[in-house]
């Protein structure tokens, strides 16, 4: 790394050096990226919004709700996708990685949509979740029957037609790899999808499974529901697009994968403990859903009886207060299970890196999935 | 056509003539399409087993939802497209068709289920629907937690499984005119869940709406989503796969839209006049559940202050009885909003046959297609 203290020495250097340290080129390049990827779903949303306007201007809501959530986010999947990539040697100019990243930006927002009339959430992104945005139209214009079941509705409609336009987008990244990239889109979906089906199951079933198994039944939730999905199979996807072999594929999993899987761990912690103002949402609200993370797979094997039981109790009951969480916190601590999951969190990380290291490829592309990766497990919300 | 009173008489022809009615052979190829389409969606449930087994066996139930959902139905918009293929001149042999054609039918699986979250319906093609079925499962394990809304969120997320897969299946349909196929298949997706939109919309913003726009906006409903979906879409999908040029996929749509407009009023008619032994769901459904139909429109425009009174209270409420429903089934005939929808089918299904007529297609392919359009508006469920 190019000492901050020395910001033009790079400058003095021969022309196929490159002018900037990689961490610098890597920003420059990802904030480039990043405006290319909005244009993209901007003009897509455009061409969407003749198609329903043609039909009836009573249907642009549905238009504005996915438009709306996707205009935010850290766009991390897109990102990933890009840097895989780029790591691949694919062209920083070609438009199909753009529209690969879009497409994977408008998977999540469907993703998210479903998933918050699933989890009953208010909110996403600090704003209304579109079931309830739906809810307020039908509230705004007085209309008739329930108003709170019309919201679902189109909720699941809106998630359905997102995830329609997310497939539209995708088929349109013509690339020499795309035939390859197409099965990693595939599998990620059906991966995704089966991943929440077994979080919600693991709710319902959980307290009747065996406690020694508990941990890791909550790891293959992360696996297949968020770490392959956010992480491993966008930069895996990237790499496949652009045309790599097998085996870079394969260092791009080595990866991504054991990185995928200390960000949920981080997300898991943050669900309990993080601060409100930072993880924008109500402390404790993964338990109040009765989410059973890793955290509680570790109480499950560590904790005594009567810290089983307290928790037992507690998960997946919507009323709980602050100092309910406050005492299930003490828990969690108390019985060791956040020292497990921090040191599984560290572990992969370091797994994570020393893979990287391992991942023949340009410094800039290096610099970026590095400086991704780090934003990941570090990450406050 | 050949008289029936002489089957043989074609066997006497010269080897260029087909040497069967072509209402024979057209039913004998129908018949081998639909096997060959049940093996292909078999072939890949076959390998999605494999994928979610792999993950957890817990996952298995939600391929056997949408497997055991995908394994009823008439077929009608498979049959469609491989016939709107065979009209384009496409090969009887070749794979792209079959796939297209699976992709069409999980496609409507998809929309079932979701279709069926929204309108909270129980059972589907004499099964319990999805949710209802997730819901067992819950009540059979005895789980913790909220037996529905797992059911809820389970069908959720199958749903959005089989719209994967059917994207998944489409994307291997290689011919000549996938590219055109595509454009096809991403409008169709988008306007039937627009469509849906639509109709839910009717349902809550109905009452408060003009009267003399009634029958249009619920036209708007029937054309977007169901006639151009389940007719219209189908067979110019399959005529664009098989490479067709825009004039003939234009002479398509002149036959296929107005025949599924039809083919929709003739259901709406039967959702409230129809026997229940016949329509699978018990009469007056579409009035329960508030559907603003054609019907429902015309009373609009053709009754007086009481019969719309009458009707406006009704619809949407989920407690009508027998004795309810056969009172609205005369407000609807004695203002003429029956016989108003039956002369619009009638007009409606003679246009349809006017523009097959101008369909310059093989005899096999035009006696198809004639055949499953009879059976479209005639049905009985």
């Amino acid at each position: 790394m190019t000492s901050p203290s020395l910001p033009h020495s790079s400058h003095a250097r021969a022309d196929t050096v490159p002018r900037e340290a990689p961490e610098d080129a890597f920003r420059a390049e990802d904030g480039r990226f990043v405006d290319r990827l909005h244009a993209e779903l901007e003009r897509f949303f455009e061409g969407q919004r003749d198609v329903l306007g043609a039909i009836s201007a009573d249907t642009l809501p549905l238009l504005e709700a996915v438009a709306g959530l996707s205009s935010g986010g850290k766009r991390l999947r897109a990102r990933l996708c890009y840097w895989g990539w780029r790591a691949a040697g694919g062209d920083p100019e070609d438009p199909a990685v753009v529209r690969a990243g879009a497409a994977l930006e408008l998977f999540q927002s469907a993703a998210l949509i479903h998933d918050d009339v699933i989890d009953r959430s208010d909110t996403r992104r600090g704003a209304p979740s579109v079931h309830r945005r739906f809810e307020a139209l039908h509230a705004e214009h007085g209309w008739s029957l329930d108003g709170p079941a019309f919201g679902v509705a189109a909720a699941i409609l809106s998630g359905d037609l997102c995830l329609s336009w997310s497939e539209q987008l995708f088929a349109g990244a013509a690339a020499p790899g795309a035939a390859r990239a197409r099965a990693v889109f595939d599998l990620m979906r059906s991966e995704v999808m089966v991943g929440q089906y077994l979080d919600v199951q693991g709710e319902v079933a959980g307290a009747g499974q065996d406690r020694a198994g508990a941990v890791q039944r909550a790891l293959d939730v992360i696996r297949y529901k968020s770490a392959k999905y956010s992480v491993e199979h966008p930069v895996v996807l990237g790499a496949a697009l652009a045309g790599a072999p097998k085996a870079v594929l394969e260092r791009c999993s080595a990866f991504a994968l054991p990185l995928g899987e200390a960000f949920q761990l981080r997300d898991d912690v943050l669900g309990v403990f993080g601060d409100p103002a930072t993880t924008g949402k109500p402390a404790g609200d993964d338990l109040r859903e009765g989410k059973r993370t890793v955290l509680v797979g570790y109480v499950r094997r560590l904790g005594d009886e009567a810290q089983i039981a307290r928790l037992e109790a507690a998960l997946g009951q919507a009323d709980l207060g602050e100092r309910d969480v406050a005492e299930l916190r003490a828990v969690i601590t108390g019985c060791g299970a956040l020292r497990a999951t921090e040191e599984l969190i560290d572990a992969l990380t370091a797994e994570a890196f020393a893979a990287l290291d391992r991942l023949d490829a340009d410094p800039v592309p290096l610099a970026a999935l590095r400086g991704l990766a780090a934003a990941a497990v570090r990450r406050s919300s």
